[in-house]
């Protein structure tokens, strides 16, 4: 068989603000490869179906030197992310030819690699989607539900006022659901009206368009709140500080809010930390894993299965638009969680 | 006998910025009380002895309406603060003439009230000055000790970073002396020449004037920090956010920086609560107290008294000088723990 395409999304330059496709980084179909015959070096020889583009991301693109635990991306390397693969070949007993993975991999159509720890093969006994893996079964589900058990669930009561900002999207969409299973009060922010709607019918008690309704006036009225599930930091942030409830928890999970800019907005209600003794929990799901993730697997695709659980999809097709997409999250164009289908099983 | 006068310091107006003495509050004489004749109605009247002032009284001067737990001051109504009076007579078994009391008590020569959850009859077996029973065996003492033992010493293991704010202040200066007694490597700042030498003396490994060195070189060369202690929130909680290491915990005590400013120092590193797992306690002693308080008393008044736990008191004499020792406090311009002696016994 002739060597065949294997496009990827190379990294450029370390952006200023938000990253620019086509400057920032680069689609590139110039590079190829021999399926049946490239060396495996006792590797495994990955197809890659489906790639997430996340906020995160944002963070690796950072000068060099800048510390960072999940590493920098590197210019002339292909940006990586949370994937699914399909094995083709394999050295590895790990995983045997049609094993679906999930974990990091790079942007590009063809990848050969070693197992690591970040992959896991699925079962996906209910069928769903492959995309699915990437969105509410994958990163934006695990967050949702480790961060969620670990900093919320322990300090809730019935009728406790939890609220979320960028609730229609990836993260913040479950948040809504698991917050109302627990009998809470969910006030919940998203930045359209259509978003609004969407989260409404998650359940949401007190649901508003932050870009038209003032934050402080919501949670003047709706608060105090008890805890705060943060996604996007700045003023959102503020208001919830402003109006926090005596001993209120804030899971600070995301701050979307200032990962493009130098001079982000100035939270000036920090001291209420002190007055109204708030922790703020940052976490990363990667330290919740050990304790959490069997449930995770175990739990949530039943529960996506059955609709229990809904979720909005934002589904791009070929790597060609990742880029993009990417740009789309960041400044919060898109609606649903974003993953881009690389190619069908 | 004839009544005797009974001065205090009244609250007039609620302040912009800095309070003012002779405008935000003001010392008047113009009251008398007979000390013989007064009737108690059950309660117990009690000579002032010392008065404290602390940075926290500013958040007690808010607009009415303020949400504040520990309440707000009242125009027209003296100020109040923690304090150490003598019972001169009493009609409650609780208390007995005689009696040296701790607890919260207004800024007044002579008090009728009834004992109150916040009184403690202080034993002093060590034959301390009053003075330091508002200061290291006070308040200070009692935030220092009950936050580092429920927030900082369970993530702390031996050579760990502590970086310590407001080193040589009521607070900060203990809580240099209970890292170093844990084996941590210290990072302190204070405001100048005489506050560095003062805490190096204490036994800090780093000690700098940040007002004329740079926070964020020294934790770049030091770092990165395990544990912040925030005695003041804005510039050195940001540059303690950018060297802080992974799952670093912040105490999150005071942040006189902004007390007395609307637009509070624009804190740029608040997403570093995500990418460092970084968990913010912000606390008040009054939750800890049932759990750490009479191991306090145990243990403070001794290391005191032996020498163990060194201490800078700033006493000021005199109820008249109450509220420029409390502005003096609040711009930084004293130097130690500030008392004031409003009466010896």
């Amino acid at each position: 068989m002739a060597p065949v395409r294997n496009a990827r999304v190379v990294y450029k330059e370390v952006p200023k603000g938000f990253p620019i496709p086509g400057k920032t980084y680069d689609y590139d179909a110039s590079q190829t490869i021999d399926l049946e015959k490239a060396p495996l070096n006792g590797g495994v020889l990955f197809k890659v179906l489906v790639v997430s583009v996340d906020p995160y991301m944002r963070r690796k693109m950072q000068e060099p030197g800048t510390d960072f635990y999940l590493g920098l991306y590197n210019v002339g390397e292909p940006l990586n992310g949370w994937a699914v693969s399909k094995v083709l070949r394999s050295e590895n007993p790990a995983m045997k030819p049609g094993d679906i993975v999930y974990g990091l991999f790079p942007f590009q159509e063809y990848v050969i690699s070693h197992p690591d720890p970040t992959m896991r093969v699925l079962e996906n006994k209910e069928k769903l989607p492959l995309y699915k893996y990437v969105g509410i079964c994958g990163m934006p589900g695990i967050t949702a539900h480790h961060g969620w058990m670990e900093y919320a669930h322990p300090y809730l009561k019935k009728g406790d006022v939890v609220f979320v900002t960028a609730a229609s999207g990836a993260v913040g969409s479950i948040i809504v659901q698991l917050a109302k299973a627990e009998g809470c009060k969910v006030i919940a922010s998203a930045g359209s009206e259509e978003k609004v709607e969407f989260v409404r019918s998650l359940g949401a008690d007190v649901v508003f368009n932050y870009k038209t309704v003032s934050t402080r006036e919501v949670l003047k009225k709706e608060g105090p709140v008890n805890v705060y599930w943060d996604n996007v930091g700045g003023e959102s942030l503020d208001a919830a500080l402003e109006f926090a409830a005596q001993k209120a928890h804030f899971v600070i999970c995301g701050m979307i809010s200032s990962y493009n800019t130098e001079e982000p907005y100035n939270v000036k209600n920090l001291q209420q930390l002190v007055w109204r003794e708030i922790t703020f929990h940052g976490f990363l799901f990667l330290s919740l894993q050990e304790k959490y993730t069997e449930d995770f697997y175990k739990t949530f695709p039943p529960r996506v299965a059955s609709g229990e659980l809904k979720y909005k999809d934002d589904v791009v097709h070929g790597l060609e638009n990742a880029g993009k997409a990417l740009l789309d999250v960041l400044s919060g164009k898109n609606f649903g969680k974003c993953s881009v289908v690389v190619a069908d099983e």
